[in-house]
């Protein structure tokens, strides 16, 4: 058998090892390369969530954002070095991948607001080396069965947006949903906030942080203040739409 | 080690039998009984995806629907009708794990319009017998990875709905997303199409069937007739948004 060449993007799921895909879960483990973000001086969470699972002597490829939060992401400084960051990578990962495969670790869903999509889209337009993603549990999905609470009945609408919007925005989105996932939250939380108040939806808000992992916390947003909150934790309300028994 | 009891309700996945999770992967195969839903006559989607994996001698509870599309699903005689169904698999469940564990086999993600909710919430009602549930990727997810294209960039706003909401309904709700994925479509399609037409979103629209599976189906919507699509197709709309490749 001639070994696999070529860049895969594995969904991690959201965070619990035993919620990999069981295809994730083998090429994890039988990855000669891995490589994945993380902010620098962090350990990374898409490596974090693989510990205990990677080969001895795997090769790792930490890729560090050289921005996160500290420029408005509409900025053009902001755009210019995550663009080269993601060029740079693209770069490497494909003259790698010409050799040997490359396992690219991504939380939850690699298509659902996953920073891979940015090297994905640069690697097919390169189209030198294969490239394929493999689904994960989205993150979300996990939040949600921390709440042991269903998220949408009947025909209920879901929509999933993130705190970065404006305020108004966020007010204009919510009002047209019956489910809400708010992701990105961390210091966008009290926006989050004042707009679920407008649309009178803060009692039913749960805030959710590491969902399906060992560190997983489920709070009402009404009993949560609004400092020091992750970016990663995610504002929930569920749907409560038709179902079979209700009285008649 | 005491064998266990309870209810246990597993999401499959989208549909390749490899992307179930780990833990849902030893569920089904250590299953001694599984109950599964599917329509009168046919052998339930949930069934098949785990052809191959279920042991020879296991128990097998399929939960006929006593009505899908006949009756309207505001009616009185449907609502009546599947409560008492839900109703009755409630008690047969709950009896049978009082001795020996039960797995439910849904497809995608149980919390995510799935019919085990209705047990789901009898069953905690009841409070006699273990209940948990594990999570699935949605099969949404598995369509939109069919399509090879991220659905969410930057700010996108992602929104779920159904096929079965009016005209208006689904107008209203698409005008205040990015993303769109609509459920439930079979021989809602007609209305759907209308809807994205008022959006002008119809040639961005794609219809994918069986997502990940060896009958996964892609296609523009502009490509397809409005005969015969299947109840589970899934209509998707991918997002635009802001990705750091943008010329400036």
């Amino acid at each position: 058998m001639v070994a696999p060449t070529g860049v895969i993007c594995v969904g991690l799921g959201p965070g619990d090892p035993e919620l990999m895909s069981v295809k994730a879960d083998r090429l994890v483990r039988q990855a000669r390369h891995v490589a994945f973000f993380r902010k620098p001086g962090r350990p990374g969470k898409a490596r974090q969530a693989v510990q205990g699972l990677l080969a001895d002597d795997v090769v790792e490829y930490a890729m560090e954002y050289p921005v996160t939060t500290e420029l408005p992401v509409d900025s053009e400084a902001y755009v210019q070095q995550l663009s080269r960051f993601y060029d740079q990578w693209c770069e490497r990962l494909a003259e790698l991948a010409r050799q040997t495969q490359v396992v690219v670790l991504c939380e939850g869903d690699p298509f659902l607001y996953g920073s891979f999509m940015h090297l994905y889209t640069r690697l097919q337009a390169r189209g030198d080396v294969p490239v394929d993603v493999v689904p994960g549990i989205p993150g979300m999905v996990g939040c949600w069965h921390a709440t042991g609470t269903p998220i949408t009945w009947g025909d209920d609408v879901l929509s999933v947006m993130t705190g970065t919007l404006s305020e108004d925005e966020l007010v204009r989105r919510m009002q047209t949903a019956d489910a809400l996932v708010i992701m990105k939250v961390g210091r966008n939380l009290p926006r989050i906030r004042r707009a679920l108040q407008r649309c009178g939806r803060t009692e039913a808000a749960w805030l959710v942080e590491n969902g399906t992992t060992a560190q997983q916390q489920v709070q009402r947003l009404q009993d949560v203040g609004d400092a020091a909150c992750p970016y990663f934790a995610i504002v929930l309300v569920h749907g409560q739409g038709r179902r079979p028994e209700a009285a008649w």
